[in-house]
């Protein structure tokens, strides 16, 4: 066989192009044939490094994931207050969102059509429900109010988290750590001056 | 002519279907042949409604701006301490967020690949902007804290506001009396106990 199609691009480059372009245009609404005009490459060029479109879709979201439920494990087994190991949680998710940005967008935007999206979406219930874990250690330590319930403080939380990818830009703008000092001082502390 | 086609949908009713279906799918990915067979009516009796999928996507994010800019002048004119018109908005918004969902949602997932999606795209600017005017009042009163920039501020409350689009059903869950009050309780006071 000849290169003949496949000039530059091995499958992290072309895995960075299509997240682009489905973070644009839709996952659904982004055929192959789109794809490969916009790589300059023919189809099978494509099929040299991944089966499928669904195929491509599992590597980007598994990349989010990943990071996610790396910070996760630590922030579980890691010893300290759990209002502590809630806050390491956020810090390194808002690491994880700015370092893999658009697959983390691409994580965030997933709606369940096919088998992929629906096994991200069961990953994704399994770290809410790690987080909510940890805000009820933290409340049973009397560190968290107790006034709202669990599930929806970690879902408020999350949402905060996850609400950057529609706005946050990484050139040019705060830095990971200074968004993550944003994030926590009013979720954690709020808006209102005391 | 005859009125063969349209059993039983007015504009309201074939709005309510179409916006659905946008969500579930994505707008790119729907076509109006989609619409027609899911509707179980014809694509020209879509035609005597809407001149166009635009048209429909205009209707409905539109009928989410209506609902936020109503709820942000009245924030904007009423008396009061800035902080306080800031909570009301905030309230207001939760409130036309769970009454107009799927209004909202389809907003919020806009992109801008058409001239009605970064007409949307504006209006959601302006209206961000409003936010960040009535944080910087709340910090010119001394009630809100003035460590975070103000348009990174009212970008974290309004992202705590919109994410609940993610997981919020208005059936059997919380009321939005009650969603709004664990909102401002976490963003405007936090979630640490003091």
């Amino acid at each position: 066989m000849t290169r003949r199609g496949r000039p530059g691009y091995d499958l992290e480059s072309l895995l960075a192009v299509a997240v682009k372009l489905f973070n644009e245009r839709g996952y659904e609404a982004t055929s192959m044939e789109e794809l490969s005009r916009k790589l300059g490459i023919t189809k099978s060029a494509i099929y040299y490094h991944v089966a499928s479109k669904d195929e491509l879709l599992r590597l980007a979201v598994d990349r989010a994931l990943d990071g996610l439920f790396a910070v996760a494990a630590e922030a579980k087994n890691r010893d300290g207050a759990a209002i502590d190991r809630l806050e390491f949680l956020v810090r390194g998710s808002i690491k994880v969102l700015v370092e893999r940005l658009p697959f983390v967008t691409l994580l965030l935007r997933v709606r369940g059509n096919t088998k992929v999206e629906r096994a991200a979406l069961t990953r994704r219930r399994e770290f809410d429900l790690l987080v909510t874990e940890l805000v009820e250690q933290a409340e049973a330590e009397g560190d968290v109010r107790t006034d709202i319930d669990p599930s929806v403080t970690a879902r408020l939380l999350f949402g905060t988290v996850n609400s950057l990818i529609e706005w946050y830009r990484p050139r040019g703008g705060l830095g990971d750590g200074e968004l993550a000092d944003a994030v926590c001082a009013i979720t954690f502390d709020g808006l209102r001056t005391r």
